[in-house]
């Protein structure tokens, strides 16, 4: 039986593909530390816990394809806190922000449109560009240069007549890169000049490092009808397996076309849409608390790492990851190998290679990403493990 | 700011998009009985939010994109109880019925492709066809009928080169058919013929009345690495704000190639996936009980429709709805003045137009699907209702 093009071209994730060879490793009785994959070990608040224990209904029914109320307001409630006022009409609720991305890649993209993004990128964007017939255009940002954006020259090179808009994830995944004020101003420039939308992903927003200041694509208020927010609890609140992300717009039309596309899948969980939106009583300390030990984490990480001889990154300033490059030849071989063929202490290390993450074909081949998703004392004992095996596999070569 | 031709193509659903009409009503202090979406009012079992309550991880993660095991196990328990056999690698869980059915539209057909379906169908077939570029081709089925299938003749006359597979709810949504034997038999014998898949919509196995026996694609084991089963526990426990649905495939590959779908959206909501584990305890009295309430719910609704002067509509034999032919001619006018203009004893009733049930464009104009997803008592008063506000529609016109 014939399977279709675009999921034979679509590539397995390459944070979870290797995710078989790290239960072969579990069963032999290996400790697999993640480092592969962003999630989070910070405790979810016990707000989200306590609505859902309270849930009194009998039934449990279909909620608005749009999103519960209660919910909604939540978030117009929290983008207040931001200085980002929104209203009810432009705010959809999603299946996380995966499906946000989906819907927005559909509502502004025919078959053969083209997105610009800077690479590396979030490897699912080119998922879901495929699934969407949609053809992801790259331009490259270094890690020499912090992952920072290029010339807007050099952006601009980029566009042709079937570009609807650039993505750009902010703070970034997989680089930690925290654009600056003027480089949202060139992207709001762009977006105007070129008339295309920007999708901005700020899921990471609450993870900004060394007291740099964060800006929203939502604070270039002269092009408030070309911005797509995709936003998500996921990172926020330590609730990726909630699922609750949503997309908002001022452009209104836009959102009550995307309306149609949440209407097909009919609703988000109920019941996690109940307990998400009583995430609004988290306390500020907690957000506090998780920014510090990310953060710390972050030091942790990056210096342990800056000293293995070979290897090269740079100090990211936010989200929880850190692309580096390693002295190998193939990061995937060596990634498959520290699961199935080493261990330290019955302890083995798991990390994304990053070629997955570029779409230029060859690029990233070296790279992996790193997240920081576990506590200081399990992350030291794993880049200690990390270097013991990234020295024997080099023995080896 | 321009829009994809793909979403402006797209239509809002014909069985939410009155919602807006019915708020109207509801603020206006008037109640609506909801003919219009099939959400049971029949209690969600206790074992469900039983496990929801038990919860006691502080951290609520990603779940694997197959799907936890628990519930993968649950399924295959279930089918076993049906005499269908599944391993763990021929299931996926999915975001309800609905993400199954997209998925699988995804990494069948390319953009262009076509899949034929009998006519009239469940509305969003269409809208996840436009989503994914795939032509839909329908033959048409007849309420004289019992909108059971044309010939085989009539079948194969809508197979190009371009068709990937045939879709078809069994029992039908909107139509309320069960198929023979027969019929699933010669689906069967052309899915060989013209090697196309199966895509069988099972989710209202349950509901089958009159001591029918109910054939499921899955028992044509000669075709079996071209059956895709969807399925979802939103009807069959009255938990459809859960979202849990399922694809499944005795044809592995198909299954691993859409595990990619799976793994871009990187998971299903991890404590609705641990509380639906836990239906597989629902005693067997539940389905019996339930059965039975809506097999007298249907005779109550048509017995009454049957009689109004004028409606044309044939007795279904399971799932929960009836589609009728009214005296009107614009089927969608009449069910929004019943919200806006309309009401008895300050009350009203919502039904959903059917002409988006239909891809024949001017089909359906005149008719509607009900569902009969209320209790007796209410369903009573809803039709008495509804045939007030006909008769005072049709002296206006």
């Amino acid at each position: 039986m014939k399977f279709s093009k675009r999921i034979l071209d679509m590539q397995f994730s390459p944070i979870r593909k290797l995710a078989p060879y790290a239960e072969i490793a579990k069963e032999k009785g290996v400790e697999v530390y993640h480092l592969n994959i962003g999630q989070p070990d910070i405790v979810t608040p016990d707000c989200f816990f306590n609505a859902v224990k309270e849930y009194e209904e009998r039934v449990l029914k279909y909620s608005g394809s749009q999103g519960i109320d209660k919910l909604i307001e939540s978030f117009i409630k929290y983008y207040k806190g931001w200085g980002i006022d929104f209203e009810k009409k432009e705010i959809l609720i999603t299946n996380g922000g995966s499906e946000a991305i989906m819907f927005t890649l559909m509502a502004i993209c025919d078959a053969g449109d083209e997105v610009i993004i800077p690479e590396p990128f979030y490897t699912n964007y080119s998922g879901f560009s495929d699934v969407a017939g949609v053809k992801v255009v790259s331009f490259m940002t270094k890690a020499e240069n912090g992952f920072h954006l290029p010339s807007k020259d050099e952006i601009v090179s980029k566009i042709t007549n079937k570009t609807r808009g650039i993505i750009v994830s902010n703070p970034g995944n997989p680089t930690g890169v925290v654009y600056t004020y003027e480089e949202i101003r060139m992207l709001a420039d762009i977006a105007k000049e070129y008339n295309i939308y920007i999708i901005a992903d700020e899921v990471y927003r609450e993870f900004v490092y060394d007291g740099l200041k964060y800006t929203s694509a939502l604070t270039m208020t002269d092009v408030l009808d070309r911005v797509i927010l995709i936003d998500s609890i996921s990172k926020r609140y330590s609730a990726c397996g909630a699922r609750i992300g949503l997309v908002a717009s001022k452009n209104k039309d836009l959102i009550n076309q995307i309306l149609k596309l949440c209407q097909s899948r009919l609703c988000v969980p109920t019941l996690e849409q109940i307990a998400a939106a009583n995430l609004i009583n988290t306390p500020e300390s907690y957000f506090y608390g998780v920014k510090a030990e990310y953060e710390n984490r972050r030091n942790i990480l990056y210096n342990a790492l800056y000293k293995i001889p070979g290897i090269i990154c740079d100090k990211p300033t936010g989200a929880f990851y850190i692309v580096a490059k390693l002295p190998v030849k193939d990061a995937e071989d060596f990634a498959k190998w520290m699961l199935t063929d080493f261990s330290y202490n019955n302890k083995t290390v798991m990390f994304a290679p990053a070629e997955g993450f570029y779409a230029t074909p060859g690029l990233g081949k070296d790279e992996v990403r790193f997240s920081y998703c576990i506590n200081s004392d399990e992350l030291e004992d794993a880049i200690d493990i990390f270097e013991r095996g990234l020295i024997q596999y080099l023995n080896m070569q």
